[in-house]
């Protein structure tokens, strides 16, 4: 098996490995990356998935506004070259969760192609998988989970995602939910589905 | 007891809580900070001791100049802004990963007292363990592991720590060791006995 194999040469070196750390956990450390419209439920999917993957046994943390807007990130705004670094500065934890043996889910509208293929190409081949939480703008804005859109359309915040910024759907991503079809149940049990076939879980 | 409480009301909330990922993990997620000179012993600290924590069944990650510098702070240079940056950032991923449930180490020389109690402050009492790795300077240069005193003497690099900018010595850290004086399996005793005392450990 070449993560033992990999166990063994490092072990020496008397560093603990990503390989050591996924067998400890029983887990693959993957990042889970959730991209959508505000409203599109991607909070409430990756803490429903987290809460899922904790019954039985395995490790996540979930990256979102809470814990990243008022921490990490806090220095930054919403001009294009600060957004570009918000991702990025997100990719880049995540590939440390991911290194860590946890599964690192981020739940941020991450509207452009390029800064989610960036977040993407810092991770090995089947390590990052992306969500698209699919839904029609009119069921989003009907939602209004923080009221954004109601704010947006009475001109009080500008260059909101769907109304005056663009979202650009991902091409190939490895998994698309609409939640406006599915509920919430069944919108997980796709994820999950699919951690099991790739062997992430078990 | 006040955890499994904070555990019972967050849970309808669907979201998963950091004394959630202790109790799963059988550990507290806190955040082991090393500082000391270049040549301290810090890494070679951080690394042992994640191996013997490995070994009782613990998950710890080490946040170091490889997987740092060259990723979330690679955009950060030597300035005094970028180095004070540099340190901020790292103790907001820290605090991350703590909240995660994870032993998170960290091994940066991290000079300035002011730096270190603010990633101190991010963290609840008792949450964040500063060690310092003590060394006399004619030891660690003695040392040199990256060659950076050698440098540094030629005038090939400025501002090197303890030879042309200032390291200033933690008030009360948590834990000091002198590495000149103990040998590797004494040092690590000294931080594993530590985490036992104080219950982070089992």
């Amino acid at each position: 098996m070449a993560e033992q194999k990999a166990t063994n040469i490092t072990w020496h070196n008397g560093a603990i490995t990503k390989a050591d750390r996924e067998r400890l956990l029983k887990q693959k450390g993957v990042v889970i990356w959730f991209t959508g419209l505000s409203g599109s439920g991607k909070s409430t999917l990756a803490n429903t998935l987290e809460e899922k993957l904790f019954e039985a046994g395995h490790i996540s943390y979930v990256l979102d506004g809470d814990n990243i807007r008022h921490g990490l990130n806090k220095n930054l705004g919403f001009s294009p070259q600060d957004r570009e670094e918000n991702i990025r500065r997100i990719g880049e934890v995540s590939k440390l969760f991911a290194d860590a043996g946890i599964f690192a889910m981020t739940a941020f509208i991450s509207p452009y192609r390029a800064d989610r293929d960036i977040a993407r190409a810092l991770l090995k081949e089947g390590e990052f998988i992306e969500v698209y939480a699919k839904v029609p703008l009119d069921v989003a804005e009907q939602r209004d989970p923080k009221g954004l859109y109601k704010k947006a359309r009475a001109g009080e915040i500008k260059e909101l995602t769907g109304i005056d910024a663009p979202y650009e759907e991902p091409l190939n991503p490895e998994l698309v939910i609409d939640t406006s079809e599915k509920n919430l149940e069944e919108s997980v049990q796709i994820i999950l589905s699919y951690l099991k076939e790739k062997e992430i879980i078990r």
